[in-house]
């Protein structure tokens, strides 16, 4: 027999033959120079630094305390074993009743407990990634748009646009302003997309920011809830980094506004928070995303979906235990974040001793690293060019800007929690070495082009970048040994 | 402020608004039904049992012990919590190496190695659930359809339809050939679907049959090889009770086919599994579905989209370790197969002494029970009333045929392998008093109706029914109180 056709882009879906899954980006790029080349202490010692994965294990010494204390949390203890079949069987979408229990308490707690989470709210999804998606197929028709500030996490792309078919429009936000999300620039992606005939179906923000690292303040979210109220669009707040806020300003949480607000000014079927323990508690494995709507029938919907994409029970029963332990749960939300404050300081000084500034930021395990005065000119393609120095010659994978669709040229964002302190130590030094390179090359190429020009080295500072003494000349030269080497 | 509207029906998705989640069935009904009064051996001893459900728990005694036995398998043990860190941040969607060994061994030992699995085409899903979805996704555009033979798992009509926006067109099969899928059905549904300008993508097959708990024989599986390679069209073959075949003749998987087949009569690309171990292992609580394509495209798209669905990490480590040992896999697959055999053996007996048939069957974790004689009229409002008499006076949830859209009214589903021996004979007995009520039912009807007639209370003999010695007259009326009750 003859083949009628092997020709897969013919059979496939046209999901599956077109680039929609988003991962053709330097973000995933960065990651699969990493894997070809990962740096190890010992092994690999000149290998590629991971600085491009927002993980968060510096506190996992508590949990595997807890864990060894506690072998009745596991299905897979002498202990705990005699429940394995009970758990393993379990399939009702609703979840296990304790699983719920301790994540609507672990979302309290982690917002001060200034707002309360009902376990019946609790929809559970694949990650954020999965909550994400699931809440663009409840609200959004193929076609109809989510508006998304930029600079927004690369994986946005994906999770709300490939097999939903819905469209991101970018809301522009800029450094001039510290990429606040102001009225106007709302105003203006909403009256954008009515001229194109898109509908806006939802605004998507991150709180805190990934890859900002900051926390919206109370204004801002009375403005967005205000806003989308008068639009009639969905509000959906992304707070899986809630937990990871270590310095002042505290978290607001969308939750604690609309408790706050009377309820004629704000239509809580509007409200819909993404929450995961990937970075809060640290567990991306255990991908445990959950949607929490205050819209009844979002959250039918949702917990529908969720067949596709539920936690495993052996997880659900663990975690249930582990967010319901108030004495651990406290004693980890304090710890962990003054481990985080400790090393964003220790990271950000190190950056500001060879004149590297980063937006201001106490949340999140990243900053948000601004080498705008690096770049040989502000344009996209020379953020790659610098970027790729950056991976294959500095051997760091740090994500630049471009990839978060952020409007100006230059920033990168810089994860510092997925590492112990020798690697950071290592980061550092490659950093600097790198940064001393350059400004040879920048002070050897200013004498050979202009002798006459005494060029400063320092940044205009600014109160929202942290700054260094000895610093780089605006759109310096890369030094052009580094530049061949890509 | 005034709100626009609260209307979520505008508001939301139209998906979120149809019924595309296919929950509107008597299948689920019946679950709804046993969650609201569930029986228990004593705080309920009058309430439904559970027959609705394909659950496997007759062998997790064997897993507990293994459990126990191997601690380092676990990252909650004092022997394996110093992998906790490691394992909890892992968030590859390639999966443990070791889970994505593990399952392709099992795979191959539930096809008493006759079929080799790569460990590299193993794609992780949420359940099999996720997978229907996943290949579906990556096979058809909305609008696009595939072919299901009949009687079919009610849950396709979620997992292929709902969020992808594909239709099913039915292979419509029929008791007088014991369901078997014909040349000829599958012609007739693909012919009338190209003149409803419908176009076919694929064809999906469950092997060994959910509902039937029948296998494909070899002729067959040539049939449907020749035939999706004829039509250019794909074969998905949902294999996810491979290990539940308990009596001759043998599991024939199509990996078997395809390794035997010369490629020139088979082009491989067009040829995908969906696997899982909850029937399997009876762990559905774990969601742990596969898909297993011999298209590279496909693998690589659907590895992509597993990032709505993965596995949490806690689980395959866990079921790495289990599944890579061959001394409990082997001793499993046999005690397992054993003991769904006596469980099956005793349930078809017990029904037999009652008159009741079922479809002759050796694999899964239920019968198709013939229960057409007991309708008043061969309709599906008939089986629809039977059917609620059974669930709310007889206080077993079985699912109707018609969930199943069997053509052919009179057919339920019984499951058996989801209780204990007790629970067993709780619900046998309570077949046996229904149906000598009914049987007294239908004669004191018959001697009231027509005096000179004598009915025969037993049906026609036939081979592919399991037959019993007291048997019920065709389309005997259901006695009077019954339906009153409902």
């Amino acid at each position: 027999m003859d083949f009628i056709s092997n020709n897969n882009g013919h059979l496939l879906s046209k999901m599956a033959t077109n680039d929609g899954h988003g991962e053709k980006s330097p973000y995933f790029d960065g990651w699969k120079a990493y894997d070809s080349d990962p740096y190890h202490s010992t092994k690999n010692p000149n290998g590629i630094i991971q600085m491009g994965l927002a993980e968060n294990e510096l506190s996992f010494d508590l949990v595997q305390e807890w864990v060894v204390n506690n072998p009745n949390a596991s299905i897979c203890t002498a202990e705990g074993a005699n429940e394995f079949k009970e758990i393993a069987i379990f399939q009702d979408y609703h979840g296990l009743p304790e699983f719920r229990k301790g994540v609507a308490n672990f979302m309290g707690k982690v917002r001060g407990d200034r707002a309360r989470f009902d376990p019946d709210r609790i929809v559970m999804s694949g990650g954020a990634t999965g909550a994400h998606e699931m809440l663009t197929f409840c609200l959004a028709d193929p076609g109809d748009a989510f508006l998304v500030p930029t600079p927004y996490y690369p994986g946005f792309d994906r999770d709300l646009r490939w097999r939903t078919g819905v469209q991101i429009v970018p809301v522009v936000c800029e450094s001039s302003n510290n990429f606040k999300i102001t009225k106007e620039a709302l105003e203006s992606a909403f009256q954008g997309a009515k001229e194109s005939n898109i509908r806006i179906k939802g605004l998507l923000i991150t709180n805190p920011s990934n890859p900002l690292g900051t926390v919206l303040d109370r204004d801002t979210l009375k403005t967005l809830v205000t806003f989308i109220n008068q639009k009639n669009i969905h509000l959906i707040c992304d707070e899986i980094y809630a937990a990871t806020v270590f310095n002042q300003p505290d978290f607001i949480s969308i939750a604690e506004i609309i408790e706050e607000e009377d309820q004629r000014n704000c239509n809580r079927d509007l409200i819909h928070i993404v929450y995961s323990l990937s970075k809060d508690m640290g567990f991306p494995g255990f991908r445990i995303g959950i949607v929490y709507s205050y819209n009844d029938a979002v959250t039918n919907c949702a917990r529908k979906m969720s067949s596709f994409g539920l936690v495993s029970t052996q997880t659900q029963h663990l975690i249930g235990s582990l967010l319901s332990d108030d004495v651990f749960v406290e004693k980890f939300l304090v710890e962990s974040a003054e481990r985080l404050a400790k090393r964003h300081e220790k990271f950000t000084k190190g950056l500001a001793q060879v004149g590297i500034g980063s937006l201001k930021s106490n949340a999140g395990l990243f900053i948000w690293m601004d080498l705008r005065r690096l770049l040989k000119e502000p344009t996209v393609d020379a953020e790659t060019v610098l970027w790729k120095i950056i991976i294959h010659e500095v051997k760091l994978n740090i994500s630049p800007g471009s990839s978060f669709h952020c409007s100006e040229p230059g920033w990168f964002r810089v994860c510092f929690a997925n590492m112990d302190d020798e690697a950071v130590k290592i980061a550092l030094r490659r950093i600097w070495n790198f940064v001393l390179q350059s400004s040879k090359g920048v002070e050897e190429h200013a004498k050979r082009k202009c002798r006459n020009l005494q060029l400063s080295l320092s940044f205009r500072r600014r109160d929202d970048i942290v700054m260094a003494p000895h610093m780089m000349s605006p759109h310096s030269p890369i030094p052009s040994p580094l530049v061949r080497a890509t």
